[in-house]
């Protein structure tokens, strides 16, 4: 725990009275670990649970071979008087919805700390997997006139002062079309790709919908990829199983400790078990496949299997445990799947697109290849007038382009076993809830 | 060029054409440099300027030891008709304002390209230093109900369908408060770093500004920092000086030749010259001494110099040239500072707060330690209902915080030598403007 700084600060986590000293369980927010400090008794005056503190001390083992802090001075930087409304008591544990409703004080409960380690670890392995592979991190923007994608789903913005509106509307010109929150930069990234080849975006997306769902926020993290070049769906196939493996397999080199943690998992070999799909290839299987599969156990499943609405979730966990694996699911009829995708070249009622499919999360990304042909996009586009930027991608120096969104949440729900992703991000919004 | 991938894809920069060989430029995007292709005229057909192809050949050099490719085969991939409505001409410059009305394209222009890459470097080195120093990233929410901060300069947002918001509403309950787009994560970090220890963010912020400033935005890339147990202005000037002079010693590592291509430096002992002060030490004046420069050579200056309305941007500027220095102010009157400023211990009209000024931009950084007494800080919160959470942060486990906020678009414009940020973001917004 104090590696990386040598001077013992931190919040106290628990405190065990013995006749002579005191032990005092710190930890300073860089790891699970706590540190422990033996204090004599007339030393330590009233420092409690909750509590900061500044040490000085000789650092040293324990007859186990822990390290322990034997404490010269101790400065209380901050009482906790829990009995002044501090939400989390010592050696108590909390439901998640209980932790949740504290949002600003839970970075001080260990899960909490544990989860936003690895999600700070996470995405610096997807960052780095994504440099070494050569590819340019574009931000996309958040502010966007274009919604055509979100229809419906979209969060309008306006400047919040009304002088400012009417001074601005004063000046005159054309009408201002509407602005919107991101649902996704996809097409940004497509023209974007269109010079610069490899490119991605990392950043926060946006959906107004009225739903409580443990798989749905407000504002969640994306990661977009687009990549130029690539025409092939095996290919990118092959991008996304690569990063998917090459990221996990970071995180478990350098967070294993808050991995276990939050997954409860005592033994490291216990983890390793947890993922032992790292090194197996994930099935790929057509939507055709996926629905001779489905038909087959209908019985076991709630919902009607049917091609025209598409997998829904309770589906797509069917499929994942049916496999045992994470898998794709490819080639998807073109009546259900977005404009911007490519038509199939042998069966012009498909589009080569592309699910991946894991436990919990279901669906976790989402791909294709994109059309890029100029009159069949043309013939598909939902409002030419506001996309006619995208349709001239395709007339001056073309090239065919494949890419897919990936969910952060979705991701962290599945490799930290978590059932909301409303636990894996800092401050979750969704329907009626934007707390601080 | 192709050390990253070894197959010739790319668009065509220039065509020169000789008595039995056409000579291309061909360039993908992953740096500034184009790979030359030597084509028998038999081969090339019409390939033209901004075409994107696919090519296959042999790798040899030239008399000049510059690599070169013999075509064996060279597929057009997609065409670009100049004529037909293309905004870059071959071998012509354009001003960055007609390079910006064409943002979708405008990848494609090889200094747009440059910046990019580095764009793309600078936040990679930023994450890179703060991950080695033990900062846990931290995604602070974009939607949030705090706009304490942003009185009058935020953006407010609601779901653009109707019917969505009447069936939200239809659920009865309390009356929800505003949503807003972030000003600043800050307040948001300071709970994070109760329990983390050290974190920060970095990402997008919002101003609804009616401004065509060329160093201001509607939205633009924040990286704040809070760091906690740090309870003095030098430990942030420290922190500050260390991270500036560490990214940009790894830009100028990582990214040397887009560097010199913006900046139209030609050698690198000429873009060295550019950053000797990566080597020296930064001045540190207080706001009395920084008023006194001023007044000193008041004559020079266009604006009054009045210490009850601040620095502006022309006595900043002023400032930087007179030290020929970029240079932190600290020390400021409390009266023209923020409510989360630290009393100053020794003068309780003085706040221990900084701003670090550069060229191009001035204030690139505004900092201070946080109040960390409870009964101080409530007597300043603007508004004790909305941030009573925050003020929660200093009776539970309390501990002395300091942070900064830095602007991304004015470190580039800085590096880069570029005049207007809105020439170093993808996707400029600004007041009237949301293309794309």
């Amino acid at each position: 725990m104090w590696q990386r700084e040598c001077i013992p600060r931190g919040w106290v986590k628990s405190v065990r009275k013995m006749k002579d000293n005191v032990f005092l369980d710190v930890n300073d927010g860089t790891c699970g670990h706590n540190l422990q400090l033996v204090v004599s008794k007339p030393q330590l005056q009233d420092t409690a649970y909750g509590s900061s503190v500044d040490v000085t001390g000789t650092l040293g083992r324990t007859p186990k071979n822990q390290l322990e802090l034997k404490v010269d001075s101790l400065q209380e930087l901050g009482a906790c008087p829990l009995a002044e409304g501090y939400p989390f008591y010592p050696k108590k544990s909390y439901p998640p919805d209980y932790i949740r409703n504290h949002l600003h004080l839970r970075p001080q409960v260990s899960s909490v700390g544990s989860t936003l380690r690895v999600r700070h670890q996470a995405t610096k392995c997807f960052n780095d997997y994504l440099d070494r592979e050569g590819f340019i991190q574009i931000h996309t923007p958040i502010i966007t006139s274009n919604d055509c994608e979100g229809a419906g789903e979209a969060f309008q913005v306006r400047p919040a002062n009304d002088g400012l509106l009417k001074q601005m509307a004063k000046k005159g010109g054309p009408a201002r079309p509407g602005t919107f929150l991101t649902v996704s930069g996809q097409l940004h990234l497509e023209a974007m790709a269109h010079g610069l080849g490899k490119v991605y975006t990392f950043g926060p997306t946006f959906r107004a919908e009225n739903s409580k769902s443990p798989i749905h926020l407000a504002e969640f993290h994306m990661l977009e990829l687009e990549e130029a070049f690539m025409d092939s769906l095996d290919a990118l196939a092959d991008r996304i199983e690569s990063m998917v493996k090459c990221v996990t397999k970071s995180l478990l080199e350098n967070s294993s400790e808050d991995l276990s943690s939050v997954r409860k998992l005592t033994t490291d070999s216990n983890l390793e078990q947890s993922f032992t799909w790292v090194d197996k290839q994930f099935p790929r299987i057509t939507f055709d496949d996926a629905m001779q599969v489905l038909q087959q156990h209908k019985t076991k499943l709630k919902s009607p299997v049917c091609p025209a609405e598409g997998i829904n979730k309770e589906q797509e966990l069917f499929l994942v445990d049916h496999f045992a694996s994470p898998l794709f699911v490819t080639s998807w009829p073109k009546a259900i799947k977005s404009f911007y995708m490519k038509e199939n070249a042998a069966n012009p009622e498909l589009v080569d697109a592309l699910d991946f499919l894991v436990p919990h999360a279901g669906e976790l990304v989402g791909g294709s290849v994109r059309e890029g042909d100029h009159d069949k996009l043309a013939a598909k586009l939902p409002d030419r007038e506001a996309l006619g930027w995208y349709l001239e991608l395709r007339k001056f120096g073309s090239v065919p382009t494949a890419g897919f969104g990936l969910g952060l949440e979705r991701y962290l729900a599945w490799v930290l076993n978590v059932h909301n992703v409303k636990d894996v991000i800092p401050f979750p919004r969704w329907a009626h809830n934007c707390a601080m």
